[in-house]
């Protein structure tokens, strides 16, 4: 795979073309399998660990699958690379982290990506762009399968998929949706939405997952058991609570743009003009200004630029887009300034297009 | 006086076009007087205050001397008018907010203002662009020559002149220059300046005279002993320190933009950047952020706009100013509102200008 093609890019996902892409940007199925006649990941020996790489390489390369999955060995890679793949959400920051013999196989449109020798050996993931959680189940199901024919998998009568941490035992599954809630954010009723989402056993993260603070008021709400229950069911557990956190999210909107509108309209216009005149930029405030324009563009209260190239500043803005973008390695100050720089040129050529 | 068209003019110390106008905004000279055959203005009666008003308005009218001045009654005027003078600093906050028979002589080109019953029964002020106390002093004197050719003024031959307060009896002198400072306050070290000019017995003020926190950067150096010592000695302290003033100033420009460029450049475009987008603006902000963009222009940092044009966008900026060139009364929020457009259309203008 091409890496420096990949950064200039755009995934399927980040076209936020899908169904309610004004707030569900992405929705994701992740499946964890693992060989049977090998220790798990974290058992492994390194050369074990060479082995299951090699022979999950060989298969994935060959499976009789569309798209074409092209292979990435991250035990190779550069870690500016490694830390791109992090970036589109292709690999975990864990597995780009780790050590040892390691890789991905990824589709060029970035909607599949299948992480060797994570946490299992086996981490498929299936990202859409918008609201559309069953399609992404197909896909991944349709691979899972596919593999299945190919590769002996850990599994139990009893438990069904065996995994390393027994939290994903069963269907190995996890169902996932980012949500860009930047109107519940600004009318403080997040708390709210996120308790009550606990109470149903669904967790809450941001953008680039656990830990990490929800910078640029993106959240990913997923699924915490995978055991004792159907893929259905649990698809279905997250896909009937999405509209209603996307009909809060709407309403908050509606209420800021009838009750808030002068503070709403200044709030998205300082950011804007911000991002274009800056000359120094930390990716933090980045993310969080790039929020307030995308809200902006969804509220029709700036017109200058489209979704999709706001959506692709998210990404591009990010460490280390920007050093494959600018072609070299740099510092923070120095990131901090050609993304600044970048972020300038960007807009312009954005405003001008329209 | 056509106070409709001097909301829109110019007055000639607003050009910064005097010498050091890239610190020095404006000198000023204020005399204060008083008739001898009247109580001072706090111990008269309205009727003894009509008398003082009626005798000094035909006098100042009838004055040979260039530039001609114009008489404004400020008890006929409106408050938004009485406060469009404040703003562009023709007459004092406390007179335009007293009550009873008063007003104010002012010459077309606002060097010279003659106040009638302030504290004192006449304050004469002229202000000069740029740091030019001599000439300023010139005009001053000459004035005060004119005047007192037709008005017996209170005179002591042991005090001097006889003034309301007792801190401006003898020569009724306040010289001050009104100075930009915003590299001694971005590097921390305006406290510094402060404590020796308080020590030299130098009052520190903001734009708007006492108690006014120093807004936009702006401070305003004067005196505070005007008895026991000459005119010429006065001016004297003031004009032999305003050079170290400037000096300090000066070096402090020159290590930001040495060892803190782009911290300097990202304040300054951030700060047009935000001018020139935001939906509401207070009158305060506005003056923090042009007085970066005042810096950025002085360093060469941003060339979009004129020193000039920024200058008259302190004072077109203030609430009376606003809502006279919009030809209404505006409530708070609407002056916000009013004032960002206000900003955004102009800055337009001076940038489609260079």
């Amino acid at each position: 795979m091409n890496m420096d093609s990949l950064t200039q890019s755009n995934g399927e996902w980040l076209r936020a073309s899908g169904p309610e892409a004004d707030i569900v940007i992405s929705s994701r199925i992740r499946l964890a399998r693992n060989l049977s006649s090998f220790p798990f990941t974290n058992r492994a020996t390194t050369h074990q660990k060479a082995e299951i790489e090699q022979s999950l390489k060989a298969r994935v390369e060959k499976l009789d699958f569309d798209p074409r999955l092209e292979y990435v060995n991250l035990a190779a890679a550069s870690p500016l690379d490694r830390q791109v793949l992090v970036e589109r959400q292709l690999v975990s920051r864990e597995l780009a982290n780790s050590e040892g013999p390691r890789g991905v196989a990824v589709a060029a449109n970035e909607i599949i990506s299948i992480m060797i020798n994570e946490e299992d050996h086996i981490r498929m993931q299936v990202i859409r762009s918008g609201f559309a959680l069953d399609d992404a189940w197909q896909d991944a199901d349709r691979l899972d399968d596919k593999l299945e024919e190919k590769v002996p998998y850990a599994f139990s009568e009893e438990l069904g998929y065996l995994t390393a941490c027994p939290t994903n035992v069963g269907t190995g599954l996890r169902a996932s949706v980012m949500l860009h809630l930047p109107a519940l954010v600004l009318s403080k009723q997040i708390e709210k939405v996120f308790r009550a989402l606990q109470k149903i056993n669904l967790a809450v993260r941001g953008l680039y997952g656990e830990g990490s603070r929800a910078s640029g008021d993106f959240y990913q709400i997923s699924n915490q058991v995978t055991l004792g229950k159907s893929e259905t069911q649990i698809i279905n557990e997250i896909r009937d609570v999405i509209p209603q956190i996307i009909a809060y999210e709407r309403q908050a909107r509606e209420t800021l743009t009838r009750d808030n509108r002068p503070q709403v309209l200044d709030r998205v216009k300082r950011a804007f003009g911000t991002l274009q005149n800056a000359a120094m930029m930390t990716s933090e405030e980045t993310m969080d200004l790039l929020s307030s324009v995308r809200l902006g563009v969804n509220l029709h209260l700036i017109d200058d630029i489209d979704i999709h190239g706001v959506n692709e500043l998210f990404i591009h803005t990010q460490p280390a887009h920007l050093q494959k973008l600018m072609g070299k390695e740099l510092d923070s100050d120095e990131r901090n300034s050609e993304r600044a720089r970048f972020l300038r040129n960007r807009l312009r050529e954005l405003d001008g297009l329209n």
